[in-house]
């Protein structure tokens, strides 16, 4: 929690503290009260950017002047470039070169960096991005499995306690998008000490639910192949390992949410919210919607994580 | 300044403190710093609910017993049906019985109003209202030019003021929709007493540009016939009588922006600011992308008034 705390007073004034949505006909429909953490809105269109701000700035020196360098399916992406771009720091992103992350990865470049090019299918990002990293002395911004990223990501479960003692109504369950479960993981941490009777849940996109899987078996399994999804911000292949140390001891389940589902949440979330949802950041609301978890009068936060994704295909989704 | 500061106070905690969103790519190409009132998040889709909310907050005892009556193209009606709800009086609104209404009118009668067509080319809606205001005892809830509901639409620029001098960043500029001038008035109040150096434009769409001409003359003038336009929202026929007395006071001039300038501003508000902003909730944006009025280094706010939209007409806008 020190960590997160911490982590907020370095965001402060650079990340959004984006609101909590609302709406009591929706909560007629769902038997109880749902809150929208709507984090869509944040800076570079997801929370990824509070996680590459935390760590960011407190890059030394010497560390500043070799520059950053990150992989990421795009969101990540475009924080750390937007978060290195404003510390006046170089940035080199790994990213995938098919034609579905093209959206994200011109908005990266836009942004500052400089981007290279893997196969999703075939290359290791990872390994690419640490080759990058020893060649050329740069600092490499985990998209996970980092302390300093967890802490930043864990700011939302921050300001969610914190919104929520506002208005006087503590969350009884808290949905959060997973990946690489680093912003589960934040999330978890904050509200365990902030709301401690508060259930929190990964949910992911099938054929990617290595952390609801990881959770039931308590190892760390992996996903098997690269299955379509729309989820393109979910797809790791496995939870990283000191997210999954966090997540084993906080979760209490893990959800999974199929395509059909995340699209009539992308939708209601366009009609409801007036937010832009990206796949991979409706997949909360769409657990919600799709009653993988009933609310039965409690209060229940889901966050909305991002909403990164190009007009036209947007516009195909929510037609 | 008054009538706002107690609004607000009515407001708290029913009606959204929308962020100010902000994009430092964006800033870059327009040449100063600009950031979005996200009033497309509030309750009910648009800034409506403030005015309705504090006017309803207001009714005596025997007022509510008798319910309240309001004529409206959409967003009005959303806002007064759920203000009404939520304080427990019954709710009639005089909306168009046109096709082009109908998403706001089935929005309308899903939040308990009783809805009462008219014919937007032929009938006239004030007059509508008013006859049933009569026959039921009723109170009419009007959509602008009413003191409780000026100052409720002026807590947007309240707002933007403290949240502009908690960023160390007074607007030199702010600009709002315009259809009867209700918003702009109240926000022109508010930063009248809050940022006196601050420019405020009222912005509408071609063949509804009464208020622009209205400010030129200075005398109220009328828009001729029902033009088409994107902007359903901002259809209205003429300035306000007590909302014009405090534009042509408070405001700098009047902008008009074309519908190709308004769907392009929905686009940008889709993929930078994560923003779902239907035609009219968009035309202060449109303004300054189209250059309008040029930012030449300064900070301007522009008021993203509303978002209710279907989804098919948005996906087709935005492709």
């Amino acid at each position: 929690l020190d960590d997160i705390v911490a982590a907020a007073r370095r965001l402060a004034g650079r990340a959004l503290v984006t609101p909590l949505l609302h709406d009591p006909g929706l909560d007629a429909q769902l038997g109880g009260t749902l809150y929208v953490k709507a984090e869509a809105l944040q800076r570079t269109g997801s929370f990824k950017f509070r996680g590459a701000c935390n760590r960011i700035a407190q890059l030394t020196d010497a560390e500043r002047a070799g520059g950053v360098v990150a992989h990421s399916s795009g969101n990540h992406a475009q924080a750390v470039a937007a978060a290195a771009a404003e510390a006046g720091v170089a940035a080199t992103i790994v990213m995938p070169s098919d034609s579905a992350a093209a959206y994200k990865t011109a908005r990266t470049r836009a942004l500052g960096a400089t981007v290279v090019g893997y196969d999703r299918q075939t290359e290791d990002r990872a390994a690419t991005a640490e080759a990058i990293a020893r060649r050329t002395g740069a600092t490499l911004v985990p998209p996970f499995d980092d302390p300093a990223i967890v802490a930043g990501q864990g700011t939302v479960g921050l300001e969610i306690a914190n919104q929520c003692a506002a208005i006087g109504r503590l969350p009884d369950i808290v949905l959060a998008p997973c990946s690489g479960g680093g912003l589960v993981a934040g999330v978890a941490t904050a509200l365990r000490a902030k709301a401690p009777a508060c259930a929190v849940h990964s949910v992911e996109p099938e054929g990617y639910d290595d952390t609801a899987r990881s959770l039931a078996a308590d190892e760390r399994l992996a996903n098997r192949g690269y299955p379509p999804t729309l989820c393109d911000a979910l797809q790791s292949a496995r939870p990283g390992a000191l997210t999954f140390s966090i997540n084993r001891e906080l979760l209490s389940g893990g959800l999974v949410v199929t395509d059909e589902e995340v699209r009539a949440a992308m939708r209601l979330a366009a009609q409801t919210f007036k937010l832009v949802l990206e796949p991979g950041g409706a997949a909360a609301l769409a657990a919600l919607l799709a009653r993988r978890i009933e609310l039965g009068g409690r209060t229940a936060v889901v966050v909305a994580s991002g909403g990164n994704i190009a007009p036209e295909a947007y516009a195909r989704l929510i037609a």
